[in-house]
């Protein structure tokens, strides 16, 4: 336990210092390498890591519609219904994201129109490993949907021959999309970002991954002109603000809920209450003992901390300097502290609201800013599919009475060029007097 | 002249491929040695650097506010009514931008909320160079100011002791901006970027910049945690669509209105009539004699090409394929064609709309994509000052209907602790009955 009030500013500091994410200048090598190749080899360069990385020998890239199409039938009754309701309540909450375009004139006869414009080809991200993750696939897919982009791609790693998970297939199926690579990591992200035989160029790439995946996305956003990505990419985290009548029991299923995500995953309890975290404490050891994944919520643990405050006010200022992304209130009464949430990407309020409800399906989405990103960054959300343009007319009196404002800045700012555009429409106004 | 349908597909990408721009190694080395020295040594590595690089003797970091507040003394009364019309037009426009919260029950019991925060600290970079610009400070301060940021920062650099021209000053005092910082270049991103004794630490860094400028940008973005920046820079451009009978004075105008920015500036003629490019052509010469700035815009139409095409509609096409900064249309009826926009940053509609128009006064905002980044970026708008977060609240038979989602979900993806969140929570339940 940490007394936040006893100790220095120097250890309060260090105490929400996250563990350093610095991506290994090999990382970089290897993937400008693959990057390089799936640009130069296109299909072939993809076939060739799927035999070296992933131990396949089938030489397939796209999966077949009609697999697609089916596969719901390999589900159960339980998944299938689990998939259709978070389906159905992720696209409740985004579809009333929509943006509505802006059109007024700020002065007669300068007419501006803001506009909403779908970004037209994306790519979408699954990572592949133990399990397989048709959330993550829910979580964007719902949202290129909505947006109505022309192209949607969905890429994914499958390990061996085997296909990939109904499960992911039939999350895609409901979310309209046909075009699914087998194909995970850099070479993934390479094949979206240039395109190949089989796999359409994207604008913008979302997706978590492993540390090649986010090196991948950084280089093609960074030195392919108009391209981009969803977020920058860093290790989960969760902070719990709990008073002395929590339940300790919940709070330690909340941080361990995040703690299996990865061994680098950050937990933090804020408590006003030595008694709830001495018995948070307990219950981690208890529930740990039960986790199929306790090896790696183990080694979360050890990045985290659980801190004694003065007061749930405090609780709120460190959480704010912290910036969570997630915040779980396990509050008597929450209501008189949400104007006091800063710097969060979801928050949970009350004590039948665990981080899992949003991870799966109550509506809000799992794609979140983290590692301290909260304080600038937005969880994602419809508009992050879309990008806005302006759109001006004018008309001859319009232009007349708005080059009062212009030729003095042209003036100014000694752009001349500026000013005759303006002088040279006013002289033609004039003359047809 | 270069006749698009004559040409092949590979002619055709080499016209619209813009000229590399690639940071040199040097400027990124030198760039993070200014970011180390500001970090380590605050105010007294920015005084360094002005009287280094600035000439400058004076150790001033910091513009008193009584100085802004009286700066409108010094303006004409000409320049004073081009400011005051160019901030309430951007105001206006901006202010219909302001975002909603938005709150709904994705299924009973399961209250979801998304929300705007506005990012608390805001830093805003004018460059200098050899005249003042006042609309740079318009086009950013007033989105800082509806936002409600708490702490805005304008930092703009000083040639020797001069002090910051009061137009710089009055503006910044329309959008209420009272930090303004005598520092340039590398040295004052670093300084909003890691805050000194005089410069408060800012969460987002916009504005425009030479090479170092946006290196420093690009720096301070990738290496602190929850630090971010406005939008990729690029040299600025513009594409003009003409039909038959637009004003070949008014495109030459508008071509060079652009050329002038800089050498690297791009400038496109798309027109349907070779009458129409010849006559261009002809009236780019005459202007380009009159102009202060002709040697800038001279280099710039060497980067330029005026292109035939075989219709309006494919006029749109090419320019949908470059996805061009500004874009204007000289049609004699642009509306058919509106909706076939496509990966533009601002358009001009109409033979009376002038792109200076929107560099200064009309409303739109001038900081827009550009080098491509038109297909997924927006035009600076009013979002680009906050974030979204969302907040869930599920009530005991909210989570009991939805853990019908949840568990077969976290189960097929390998995720105990994940389901034991919601279980732990529905024993709690059903043994309170």
């Amino acid at each position: 336990m940490f007394c936040w009030n006893e100790e220095t500013k120097q250890a309060q500091q260090a105490v929400l210092t996250r563990p350093a994410v610095t991506a290994s200048e090999d990382i970089a090598v290897r993937c400008k390498a693959i990057l390089a190749d799936v640009k130069a080899n296109g299909d072939s360069a993809l076939i060739a890591m799927a035999k070296k990385f992933d131990n396949r020998e089938t030489p397939r890239l796209v999966v077949p519609v009609n697999e697609i199409n089916q596969a719901e039938q390999a589900l159960s009754t339980e998944l299938k219904y689990a998939i259709d309701t978070a389906y159905a309540n992720v696209k409740r909450f985004h579809q009333a994201q929509r943006p509505k375009d802006i059109k007024l004139s700020t002065q007669p006869g300068v007419l501006c129109e803001l506009k909403y414009q779908a970004i037209e080809a994306v790519g979408i991200y699954v990572p592949g490993g133990s399990a397989p993750l048709p959330s993550s696939v829910i979580m964007q897919g719902v949202l290129a949907q909505l947006s109505g982009a022309a192209t949607v791609v969905l890429a994914t790693p499958v390990q061996g021959d085997a296909s990939i998970n109904p499960a992911i297939l039939y999350a895609a199926k409901l979310c309209g999309i046909t075009t699914i690579i087998e194909s995970g990591g850099a070479g993934a992200i390479a094949a979206m970002a240039y395109g190949t035989e089989s796999v359409p160029k994207v604008n913008k790439i979302f997706g978590p991954g492993n540390s090649f995946v986010t090196m991948a996305k950084q280089l093609v956003a960074q030195t392919i002109p108009g391209m981009a990505i969803d977020m920058p990419a860093g290790p989960s985290e969760v902070l719990v603000i709990a008073d002395e009548r929590a339940n300790p029991e919940f709070i330690a299923a909340d941080l361990l809920s995040q703690a299996e995500h990865g061994a680098d995953s950050q937990v933090i309890l804020l408590s006003n209450c030595e008694r709830i975290i001495a018995r948070t404490e307990q219950a981690l050891t208890t529930q740990l003992a039960n986790l199929s994944r306790r090896d790696t919520a183990t080694k979360a643990l050890a990045n985290s901390t659980l801190i004694l405050v003065d007061s749930i006010t405090q609780a709120f200022t460190v959480s704010a300097e912290y910036g969570p992304e997630h915040l779980i209130l396990q509050l008597a009464d929450a209501n008189p502290y949400l104007d006091q949430v800063k710097n969060a990407g979801s928050v949970f309020v009350g004590d039948y609201t665990p981080e899992s409800a949003g991870d799966y399906a109550s509506g809000t989405n799992h794609v979140l800013p983290t590692y301290g990103y909260s304080a600038t960054y937005s969880s994602l959300n419809l508009l992050d599919f879309f990008r806005t343009y302006t759109v001006q007319t004018i008309s001859k009196n319009g232009l007349r009475e708005l080059s009062k404002a212009i030729l003095p800045l042209a003036a100014a700012e000694g752009l001349d060029a500026h000013a005759n555009a303006v002088s040279i429409r006013l002289e033609a106004i004039n003359n047809e007097r």
